[in-house]
């Protein structure tokens, strides 16, 4: 918080707003912005009271800094712990939740603190959603991809025996705050899962940024300010998108680079810690470049770019990157076709051009996709 | 379906239009209309497909129309049939239906269809505002209730232990087709119950319509063509209101006339037939028009008229008039006071300065209820 332990970029270094009529709201991002989180919470819902739900991890190592964080503002709050892993994204989980919200008596004016990964964000944020018909929602993300992927747009759900993500409501909310510090304790591999969405936005639309990106993903890394920065820039792609289609009926659709690829990896290793959602987007980001290039569309110099840039970062960027037994192009078809995204019995992929020039490509024909991901798998 | 079997006024009466900006949507009011749904939704939501929902008494009776007119107009089909009864509107009937959505292969552009009472409604309501984070929705109420008040409006929802319909979404429906002659095979108990709601929006702002249905309710139970009036204008009642508030912030609450009291008494009856909704609404209304009167805001001859209307079409009008035990006025305040329209402590109440002149109480004193109600009990 102070100069005094060496943080010298203490506090808040960016305000970036989203833009949704009546439901618009602020990222506030910044380093050791849990320990004012209170004071935020009791300007912008003067009278709400907070439940705070977290996962065990999450609470162990920065609950009692949010807590006293609420309590030196007078703000009355509740905790209501989930269990750690993407297994908590589950209707029975929701069920509990939303009934502890209940017993707690949540009011239609207060509000649900969604304060872990994208997990704990995607869970509390669907139970926010529907307990009372929709009430209050904050989100303070704890993980690099719930800050600058999860937690911003509203996407809210669970998964189900059906797949992953089918289930949930669009419910934006209040306020996000993005503490660039408390990324400190993530596991290097989980910090990097997150990069490869951030590098995504990058890759999407702004050539600029992964260049940035290139020359400062250490310093990155480290926690120095240039990660605010990146946290900033990779908001505020998310929050343009969703400003110009929040219910993902157009545009939206480019958050999606690497990520039919991705889901499909991830469907194929049970979404398993083999494989975090992350990493299967670094694959399914190097696919889409492969597979644009294949197409004549972009440039070979831009795919070896991002491949360079992810593996140097430490992401895999190939299929035979995962560990253990590979599915068969057949079965990864079979989940592609399956996809959520898939209209009206339409293969539709997101390509590029190149780096900062992704594109909706619809009706892309399957048998295509698989000759590509044959090839790709006997490599 | 023609003059030859004597339905001289089948067909559409009446168009009521719900103006939500671009969740703006039509309830067409007719007789034998679930005839030509077929065709209306291949109008309306061209190529989608159609998922049924709908109970076990209403597919015995209907299901086999609605069928043969989705089939004559070309409608893709699959139907998902859940039990009848109150108890199905719980989280665990809530995860059936969406996984047989999924496993239907449903898309964003294909919709529910919810085919029955307030229950299916309301669950196949939220089902079809989370399956995708929404999908269409068309209702086809089956029952007066569900045409003239559930099937109005978006709001979905399930029960929990905690309470009723505390957990859903705002969800509004493409499309509702109320058909009048599908109320033929109701039980009259059950026809009664939808018409307490039917009186109450005469009795929110529409001193005429009370009026009118005080002259007429004989001929609207017959199912003569005053049936579809009547459900057309409290239809209207409730999509003007609807119109001006989606989210019930501010005048919607006025729908809630006679339901504080009505929800307490639902609830110490343990939501069983003892006590249909429309029959606690009915006694939660006189019983609003007598705490009003009380309070020196309702004129006397006001309360006597509701009270003698809804005594001559049947309904009960007092807490004696349920059968078995009767609940004290401590343990129906404590109902009150934890229902979910308590905001921050206060008690906020439906009043009446007559018919007509429903108006929204806040901070009324819960000691002047208790010992309204003490009152009542004893009579
Ligand atoms: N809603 C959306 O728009 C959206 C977008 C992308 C991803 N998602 C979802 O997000 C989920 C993945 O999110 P995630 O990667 O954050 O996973 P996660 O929430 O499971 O977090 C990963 C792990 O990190 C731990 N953790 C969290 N914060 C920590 C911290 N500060 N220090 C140490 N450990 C910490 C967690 O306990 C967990 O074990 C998936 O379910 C995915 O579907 C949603
Ligand atoms: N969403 C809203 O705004 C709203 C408003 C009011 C009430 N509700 C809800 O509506 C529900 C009550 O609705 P309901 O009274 O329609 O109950 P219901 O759906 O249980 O139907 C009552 C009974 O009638 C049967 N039935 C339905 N149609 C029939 C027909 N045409 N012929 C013969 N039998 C038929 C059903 O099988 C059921 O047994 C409650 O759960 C209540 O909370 C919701
Ligand atoms: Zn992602
Ligand atoms: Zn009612």
């Amino acid at each position: 918080m102070s100069d005094a332990d060496g943080q010298l970029h203490s506090g808040v270094s960016a305000t970036v707003p989203v833009a949704l009529g009546d439901r618009s709201y602020d990222i506030i991002i910044g380093r050791d912005i849990v320990d004012s989180a209170g004071a935020e919470i009791a300007r912008r819902l003067p009278g709400a009271r907070i439940a705070i739900v977290t996962d065990a991890t999450v609470a162990d190592l920065h609950l009692t800094t949010l807590i006293d964080s609420l309590d030196a503002a007078g703000v009355k709050h509740v905790q209501i712990v989930i269990k750690p892993g993407e297994g908590s994204k589950s209707f029975a989980t929701l069920e509990s939740v939303v009934d502890s919200l209940l017993e707690a008596r949540m009011e239609r004016s207060d509000a649900v603190l969604a304060f872990g990964g994208g997990v704990v964000g995607d869970l509390a944020g669907f139970a926010s959603g529907i307990v009372l018909r929709g009430i209050h929602l904050i989100q303070i993300p704890t993980t690099l991809l719930a800050q600058v992927d999860s937690s911003v747009g509203g996407k809210t759900g669970v998964n189900t025996a059906r797949g992953k993500n089918l289930v949930g409501v669009f419910h934006q909310p209040d306020l996000v705050l993005a503490d660039a510090g408390i990324l400190d304790s993530l596991p290097a591999r989980i910090f990097n899962a997150g990069y490869a969405e951030v590098a995504k936005y990058g890759l999407i639309r702004d050539a600029d940024f992964f260049q940035w990106l290139e020359s400062n993903w250490r310093a990155v890394a480290a926690g120095w300010p240039e990660r605010e920065k990146a946290i900033a820039i990779a908001c505020k792609g998310k929050a343009d998108i969703v400003s110009e289609d929040e219910r993902e009926q157009g545009r939206r659709a480019l958050l999606n680079l690497g990520h039919t690829f991705g889901h499909a990896l991830e469907a194929v290793t049970g979404y398993s810690d083999r494989l975090l959602h992350g990493e299967a987007v670094s694959i399914g980001v190097v696919l889409a470049f492969e597979f644009s290039f294949k197409l004549g569309l972009c440039p070979l110099e831009d795919r070896r770019r991002v491949e360079a840039h992810f593996t140097e970062v430490g992401l895999p960027t190939r299929i035979r990157d995962i560990a253990g037994d590979l599915p068969d192009a057949a079965t990864l078809m079979h989940h592609i076709a399956h996809d959520k995204k898939v209209s009206q019995g339409k293969l539709t992929f997101i390509l590029t051009n190149g780096i900062g020039d992704a594109f909706i490509a619809r009706d892309i024909p399957g048998d295509k996709v698989e000759a590509f991901l044959e090839e790709q798998l006997a490599k």
